[in-house]
């Protein structure tokens, strides 16, 4: 039995998404549902829903309502699937950073493409589609966490970065799954988080679903991990991921990189947890992974208020990328793999490939 | 000549202490006048005035506050001075790491010991001794920025950490001076400026004054740096200092400690500007620098507003110590100093011992 969280962010209700809205926690706890695929995009362009995992489900979500709105077009069989793979391709680049919403849009194009159904059938396959992400993914996030538990030390510090939990995925979390886990073992470990700016994800989320599931949390600024490491008082990093190249490299949210630097100056071990479905056995290293720009004001402003002179050059990039060096493993759902990462990730891939969602 | 910059954060006028309010800024820039001792140090305590050197001044001004109070309640000269060198040593205590502000303190406590002056005398002497500080403080930060500016690569961009700026010091600025200096000779110099949570010095101050300036700046948030150094687009890192001990370990604002170890994996120059009286030679090593332990709202709150759980923990350090390692310089006004730092220090101190303010 895995630790219970109650968090479930996303879930396919009566033909809508219902999705908690992500921007406005600590402040409201709010459901929205989506019905449109247009919103389905804005949502995941401005992180209503967030965290790789999350987003894909969304994407999968989404090319299930666009294809309820072509439904009432009286389209033929053949412009209907047509119309509905060029809606599938415009909702995997809502976001350009996690592979998982390509992923579940390929998924859905795979479905579009193969199925010998009429349009009614072809929907109820999407759906079932999506809801099957939905499902795998929370029984995928326990998988994680069992596997992750078993390295975290007894009473461990665990320091993370934005936001790997439940709200991220679609329930319990990758590296907030490991948490839960390993607290589900032994209710002495606790969470050190970082805030993470410019959004924050640290502070609003992380802080939010961990108290909300009662496990210890300390809110820290970014800039402090060095200092907590130099003191003895962090045990292990462990952090979710966007993208995982063929060689290990791992996009994640930005800061993260200047976590596993300071982990590793440290001996502090850094833990990526992500399922195989973030890892993108097609790129070969991190510098082929997108890394998305975003908005300036994430950076000058907070709660709508500038922070700083209106003079100020600002580049904000959403995402870095830890080289595999400092990565002591990656926890995923059949296991931690350990580098040398092409090796590992290559094998993991041959073994359970018959495992991934098809 | 150097640069010109205007920016003067506080001055001895007509018998108060006119500064700058800093907490306010980049909103108001607006001058407050403090005219009693309790009010410098809750003036210090609350960082109207902060920056290391500036307190320094700050604390040397509130022994006169304190003196010209004192000058009304009819006292003996004896009685004067026990009830000042009371007041100088509570004045010290308004923050614990900053080594100017204990230095300034010892500055005046020496004269209110040493003087021969009656009650109007001294506070003559203490008022001159203020000003000198003061004056002093400004002809150093520009030496600091001559000789910093002779490392400064063509074009380089430097990276600093909080505000080592004209607005930490009497005028002019430590890290910020290094940088006016270096701008002065080659206006393809550029900033990048770390936000520095929590208090967010970074974007509040530092952005506003190099606008003010007119030399480019970059906001970046903490955990971007390391992103920066690997895309090769930061030259070197230049940074103020709280207290540096006698092995060259300097305290500087929380975080500055996560950019030299990134600095260090990058192979990016970092170097500490402060003056000589930053150093506190009584200390062998970083181990032994209090460190100020700040508000938890600090952390939970920005603008007013929370932005995490209220069920959080919060451990607020305002300081943190990077290793004499990771430095590859202390630039003073009396030249660079390089590793290692016991000796470089030690020869400084003995060369130009008889420049120092006595």
């Amino acid at each position: 039995m895995a630790f219970d969280s109650k968090i479930r962010p996303i879930q396919w209700v009566d033909g809508v998404s219902r999705m908690l809205d992500q921007t406005i926690i600590p402040y409201e706890y709010k459901y929205v549902d989506i019905t449109t695929g247009q919103d389905m995009f804005d949502a995941i362009k401005n992180m209503i829903v967030r965290g790789a995992p999350a987003i894909g489900i969304a994407g999968a979500q989404g090319v299930v309502l666009y294809a309820q709105e072509l439904r009432n077009k009286n389209l033929s069989l053949k412009e209907f699937k047509q119309q509905l793979l060029e809606k599938a391709d415009y909702m995997a680049t809502s976001r350009p950073t996690a592979v998982n919403l390509m992923w579940a849009c390929k998924q859905q194009k795979d479905i579009i493409t193969n199925s010998g159904s009429d349009i009614d059938g072809l929907i109820k396959e999407l759906t079932d589609k999506a809801v099957e992400i939905e499902k795998d993914d929370i029984e995928r996030c326990i998988k994680i966490g069992e596997n992750g538990a078993d390295v975290v030390p007894k009473g461990a510090t665990i320091l993370t970065h934005c936001n790997a939990g439940a709200l991220a995925t679609g329930g319990y979390g990758t590296a907030l799954g490991v948490v839960r886990s390993a607290y589900d073992r032994d209710n002495t470990v606790q969470v050190f988080a970082d805030e993470t700016r410019p959004r924050q994800q640290g502070a609003r989320l992380t802080t939010f679903e961990l108290a909300m599931d009662g496990i210890p949390v300390t809110l820290i600024t970014d800039g402090m991990c060095s200092y907590f490491m130099s003191k003895g008082m962090i045990d292990m990093v462990c952090v979710g991921a966007d993208r995982i190249a063929a060689n290990g490299d791992t996009a994640n949210k930005i800061g993260t990189y200047t976590v596993a630097i300071s982990a590793k100056y440290h001996n502090v071990p850094f833990y990526i947890a992500a399922p195989l479905s973030t890892i993108d056995t097609s790129i070969k290293s991190g510098k082929e992974i997108p890394i998305e720009e975003r908005s300036h004001e994430e950076v000058t402003h907070i709660n709508g208020k500038i922070i700083c002179s209106d003079k100020v050059k600002v580049i904000n990039p959403g995402f870095d990328v830890t080289p595999n060096e400092l990565i002591a493993g990656i926890i995923t759902e059949v296991g931690i793999l350990r580098a040398p990462y092409e090796k590992s990730i290559k094998e993991a891939f041959e073994i359970h490939q018959k495992d991934l969602l098809q």
